[in-house]
């Protein structure tokens, strides 16, 4: 049976069950106004096939980042840019960080790429060096995948080192992917962004999505910036034709008006919450990694199963057991609404007092 | 650049342009009911995940196709299904006829596949015949397409032929897809099916879509129906989790309250205007071969380029000048409303007239 290891499927508070679910990471401020009345005038259109190359979508999103329309394929959620990638650039051999979103080794696996993995370590706080560099420079991967920040660490890398490693890349002929799903919820994204390398590294993909930043997981909204043609023209052919439905696209586009507002709203909620639960956390004796997203990445110093407790009292969180890399003790946590993260402190309060 | 070269991506009269889309083959009797209430009530929910198993919607379709819910695996659209394939069963080959539905041959292509075309004959009237299964022991693909109904010709191949297929590809550890996504537009299609097939044939995959049959290409809705679970699984594997969003998996569970009330009127609306629309093109002077869909497929006798001629009275039809096998002479006309069918067949007697 296919297994499915990903975070949980609900996000946030479940009014039928009462569970509140801290597994995924999505935007506490929801969805932005306007998107629900966009898919309900777009349902009509329906009957007809959606614009296969989501152009006016894909205007808007240029308009949002900043870049040419040109540069940018939309697929059904990230997750689908980035099973694209392997097959579109025939890559034989693909390096990944260990831990990391394990969608990358998936895709890699389905192409059948040979897989090589670079270990960060806890000791360094699961900090990219350029070790991965010259990993890069000796296995010669066809595609590397990087995520900035990290998921699940939350930790970021700079942009000289992706830098470097675009350079490495260039005389190896190879591809760098930088997923930045979590970017818009870091504080300055604007300067830890790689999109500024996009027109001089022609073998630097971006990964973005709709799923976190805007708080639309359902709708399956994804895409990649990339300044070479036939990068975007290969991720286009290496997977479903019409792969954004037309409910998504009206989606993405209501949701980019007035982005750069709510994306402002976003990085101060999150930012201020994200302090208070990390001084709960640690205060409770949790150790907690700077994470710079919209998540808290964490180590358990006790015996006790963090998520059989919490689900004690309806709460999910992220066991990260099953990333490469990472063991049992490691947990990601998502930052939600206020309300929920008091929650969420007061239950691991209780359980620690308990368990101490 | 990407060539986009399926049919139009408007379905029938566009209300803004005038435009009367013919190249598209959709449900002339539209969204069934309850579908757009489905989608504004599945909108909420789009700020959590989707189920990526889709379990209410292939129970649904479980009982729609009278299968075991287990055999389903839901996608994008019957394209990422079809993109699925080659890489989920490592297919080193694919053979498919000539002509067929271009989306067969572009993922053997994304995934690196070698391509054998079985060349249908005119001469035959495009029907397959035994020479497809020798082809297949000879060659040993890993993976074969067959359409049946055959997009864009139409011709149905009986199950006795599909049989003896299986039984050949069992020889040689090869499967076979056989594409129903017309097949719910034929009468008799109870008989057609080679659905009957699955259970004693763990090579053959059937796929379909709710695209054409519920007239909601607009929502990306396909699926693989395959009694081997390691195949179910695979498809899982080789491509995008969450591949259906929450509105699709709401939309298409609402679709099928009452699908079988909605085909039946479907098949007797589609082949009362079948008929008539086959009779007027054969007394204008077309070959008409005998579709059983929900489109005709046809050879202009005359000189005269009959896309330029209809887009003058602002209508669309395929032309098949890019299907292998088949010329500019070849056409597939959709079977739309009763008054477009009218439009149709009104501009088509001036055309003639004007060029005789």
């Amino acid at each position: 049976m296919y297994i499915y290891d990903h975070g949980g499927n609900a996000a946030f508070e479940n009014g039928k069950t009462g569970i509140l679910d801290l597994s995924a990471s999505i935007n506490p401020l929801g969805m932005p106004g306007g998107v629900a009345e966009a898919i309900a005038r777009a349902t009509a259109d329906c009957t007809r096939y959606p614009d296969s190359l989501s152009t006016e979508l894909r205007e808007k999103i240029a308009q949002f980042e900043n870049v040419n329309p040109d540069w940018i394929f939309c697929g059904n959620g990230a997750s689908d840019v980035i099973f694209r990638l392997p097959p579109a650039l025939r890559a034989a051999k693909v390096l990944v960080t260990a831990p990391a979103f394990s969608d990358y080794e998936r895709s890699a696996r389905a192409y059948g790429s040979e897989i090589i993995r670079y270990a960060l370590s806890a000791a360094d706080g699961f900090n990219l060096d350029d070790g991965f560099v010259e990993t890069a420079k000796a296995e010669k991967p066809g595609l590397m995948f990087l995520c900035n920040p990290n998921n699940p660490t939350g930790v970021l890398t700079g942009v000289n080192l992706i830098e470097r490693l675009l350079e490495c890349c260039n005389q190896t002929g190879a591809y760098a992917a930088v997923d930045e799903c979590f970017l818009d919820f870091v504080e300055n994204a604007g300067k830890l962004t790689s999109k500024k390398l996009l027109e001089s590294h022609r073998n630097l993909i971006i990964i973005k999505a709709f799923t976190k930043t805007f708080a639309l997981p359902g709708i399956r909204l994804g895409y990649a910036i990339c300044a070479n043609a036939a990068i975007v023209d290969g991720l286009r052919a290496h997977g479903a034709d019409w792969p954004v439905s037309a409910l998504a696209q009206a989606a993405g586009v209501a949701a980019l008006d007035g982005a750069d507002d709510y994306i402002k709203r976003t990085v101060s909620y999150v930012s201020a919450e994200r302090a208070i639960i990390e001084k709960g956390l640690t205060g409770l004796g949790f150790s907690v990694f700077g994470s710079k997203a919209n998540y808290l990445f964490i180590r358990n110093p006790y015996a006790f199963d963090l998520c059989g407790e919490l689900d004690k009292y309806g709460i999910r969180i992220r066991s990260c057991a099953n990333f490469h890399g990472l063991d049992s003790s490691y947990y990601r946590i998502a930052i939600s609404t206020s309300d929920n993260n008091a929650r969420l402190l007061t239950s691991l309060t209780e359980i620690v007092s308990r368990h101490s």
